[in-house]
């Protein structure tokens, strides 16, 4: 077989199917290979004339059908499958030549199998892909990390297939070695975990507080659509609760099961963030309120709750002029607790990228999620502006801009905060949001009580504003103070 | 060497020496080891007249010193040190000995340290021992976990030192196999850190929205603790709340600096959870407020944030009357606030009890937590009723008694966290434990919408409220809906 293509992908099921069609669009000559061999043909057969497909039957064949250095992208699934096709390649390839994997790995798995690899001379690069089925074919965000010289190779393809962002900049860069990307992709689906669940609490506010039905909601959110909170799940958003369901004529969000099920990138995110010591509150709320909602037991057991008075019974319907006043509202607080997310998420990039000396580049991030992945929004370019004019900033809230428009969303922030617990509806997301922001404004924290309980019951001793060192107070005798350092 | 001690103690830092003293003045002949042997003679010099000692100065010396079946306590530091030490005692010990484990360990590694002893025919007792060092002397609340077997000979031991409930019943029994000790231990710290940032934020508000003085709110938790709050760790909020510091004649709490720290049990707690598919948001946002206390940078980037206007400077003081009506409120907030974050302690002991089969007594790890441990209060004595009346209780928050006073707190509950986020204190805890409530009792949650949402971006199926199965929309084409499994 002579070696014809750039890229090689395997592993067709539907995501990587649509990824070697996109390269084949692209222009790209894109050999193909799957362990069952009907599906590299069903997709020739299907597809073959997008572009120029080199169907295999074998891995030998695969690699051989590969241009040197050669750029191959695994695309099963995560874990044991994702070790066993690496190292079946691994013993297949050369020096130099990259293996790609696209899956969701956990990027711990990714740096070691990078370094594996890289022992043997071969490029790992795991890359972070995100937009779904008809991201990976119409144009993904694309993640990368590994080596800056397997994306010397690698990085000008993914660059002719990534989404392009508005200003026609393709989404992907090279974000740091290792697994550097596949920790990006992470923290861009932990910031997507606590994006939705925002939109979900706005959602039940203007049904339980307001009365409005789905469709009217629907409305709301393509209004909301058109300003700042432009995005991909604010516009699906609207979809789903436009339609409705064929078989029995209601909201289609009315019939679905009310349980959020999860595959465990949330999960990591909360992980790591706990081991790195960066505060997501906002991500793990939403976490948590994906598996509350799938806790049945608990659920029926706690169903006959009281609730306050005013939630008795269907939630009495506003008038049109005050619906609208409270819709507003409820933009202000679901705009600034997205931006206090996003704060989070930003602030998680870089204590990773600190920690593992990746030098993630927070404006790229941003750069990068504009289009293609499931958070594309207006807003993200806006989030690269300010990183990109002050690389150093070191929250997303610092930014004057946004620390503007919080403190212009405070009040409605605060109003709906206080009428979701007033009229039982849960918005541990929106609360979360505006309890981190006030954690972080404060002059002084009630911590510094914490911390004395602490040196109290475990002589765990405390540090003093006013003088260097660390202390203890002989609390079970005389309450005299010894320093302790 | 005559085998004359009933108990072995090494590692005879101020928990193991405490520890140690604590079973010689219980009756028990106990034998004494160090790395370094100094500790050992000056444990006896100091100590010697409390008790039977038998001071040794070799791993030999000391595994002689104890009479078969040998019950010897590791008190070492976690992780690697306690490997080392355990093996080292492994080597010396016959089969049937007990190695005690009563360091901080996680639930796994003791596991994993079972698992191997038992295949040599040793037993391994993973330990958790709360109650600080006062409690490892006058009697610590003690969770075992290990065989069955084990227990029959340690357990005789522990109860002797163990705390005593005010019904006189020790404060240790049989938790579980393997590592069910070390896993309740660390959920009972985790209990504490969500009981203490509920206590912060119940302080703060005091502070920050009636404007009371340290001393002042020291009285309002010195009345709460003869109610149902009646607990240690208010008890302790109201000695160190009412503490002057003697440098500057300034409160206490004024001058510690508002940097919570922590040591990683909370961690591990929520990271545990998170894998067990629990949802502990109470323990979450305690560990986030205290990793954003001590977040310096973020703190100093963000001070300049606009707060509410009802905030800026010092907050306007309450009228005695209407201070102390808010305050009654506040109490009822913190009250529920805590019911709900031990409902979540007590969903994550049930959780990790099944997932590990150890059938662990929900009624009895209340009972061990009444006395001798920092979380010890008047009401794990109803918390102990509540699961011994219904062991399958799905939740505290299903009790009729817990209900009906959450139903009576809860218009002071939602009241007070809508108070907090008009004055911008930040009650991430109670917040969040209202949102939890909410979501528990809610009919219907927008996780409906949620989950149609990554229907719609990821084809990741939903399930109806009226059909078994599961099912897709074809969003992308014409919305029609396929039956997938």
């Amino acid at each position: 077989m002579t070696a014809t293509a750039q890229i090689g992908v395997t592993g067709l099921a539907v995501m990587g199917r649509n990824l070697a069609r996109n390269f084949a669009r692209s222009g790209c000559t894109v050999a193909l290979h799957n362990r069952t061999e009907a599906r590299t043909r069903d997709l020739v057969d299907a597809f073959g004339h997008e572009g120029t497909f080199v169907p295999t039957r074998s891995p030998e064949e695969f690699v051989a059908a590969l241009q040197p250095p050669r750029c191959l992208v695994v695309m099963v699934k995560a874990g044991g499958p994702t070790d066993a096709v690496i190292e079946q390649f691994a013993q297949l390839v050369e020096v130099g030549d990259v293996i790609v994997d696209g899956g969701n790995a956990h990027f711990e798995d990714t740096r070691r199998r990078e370094a594996a690899l890289r022992e043997r001379g071969v490029h790992f690069v795991g890359t972070g892909i995100s937009g779904g089925e008809e991201g990976a074919l119409l144009g993904p965000s694309i993640m990368p990390g590994g080596s800056a010289e397997a994306y010397r190779s690698l990085g000008p393809l993914l660059e002719r297939i990534a989404a392009r962002a508005p200003d026609g900049a393709p989404c992907t860069t090279h974000l740091g070695t290792d697994g550097a990307g596949h920790f990006v992709k992470m923290v861009h689906n932990g910031i997507e975990y606590a994006d939705m669940q925002l939109i979900a609490e706005a959602y039940d506010l203007l049904r339980g507080v307001a009365g409005l039905e789905p469709a009217e909601i629907a409305e709301v959110f393509r209004r909301w659509n058109t300003g700042r909170l432009d995005s991909y799940l604010i516009e699906i958003t609207a979809e789903v609760l436009t339609h409705t369901d064929a078989r029995t004529g209601r909201p289609f969000v009315d019939v679905v099961a009310d349980r959020a099920e999860q595959k465990g990138t949330g999960r990591w995110t909360v992980q790591t963030a706990l081991d790195l010591g960066v505060p997501v509150p906002g991500i793990a709320q939403a976490v948590f309120a994906r598996s509350q909602s799938g806790h049945a037991r608990l659920r029926r057991a706690a169903e006959s709750l009281p609730g306050p008075e005013t939630a008795e019974g269907a939630p009495s319907r506003m008038a049109a002029d005050e619906a609208e006043r409270f819709a507003a509202q409820v933009e202000q607080c679901l705009y600034a607790s997205k931006v206090v997310s996003y704060a989070q998420g930003w602030d998680m990039l870089r204590a990773g990228s600190e920690a593992y000396d990746w030098g993630i580049d927070l404006g790229s991030v941003a750069a990068i999620w504009r289009a293609g992945c499931i958070i594309r929004a207006a807003f993200l370019d806006r989030i690269r502006g300010a990183f990109t004019e002050r690389p150093a900033l070191p929250t997303l809230l610092a930014d004057p801009q946004f620390a503007q428009e919080l403190g212009e969303a405070q009040d409605a922030w605060r109003g709906t905060v206080a009428a979701a617990a007033r009229h039982g509806v849960p918005a541990p997301g929106m609360s979360g949001a505006l309890a981190y922001y006030d954690g972080l404004r404060a002059a002084r924290l009630p911590a510094a009580l914490t911390q004395a309980q602490r040196d109290y019951f475990g002589a765990h001793t405390y540090r003093r504003d006013d003088l260097e060192g660390t202390f203890h107070t002989q609390w079970g005798g005389d309450r005299t103070e010894d320093r302790t350092d």
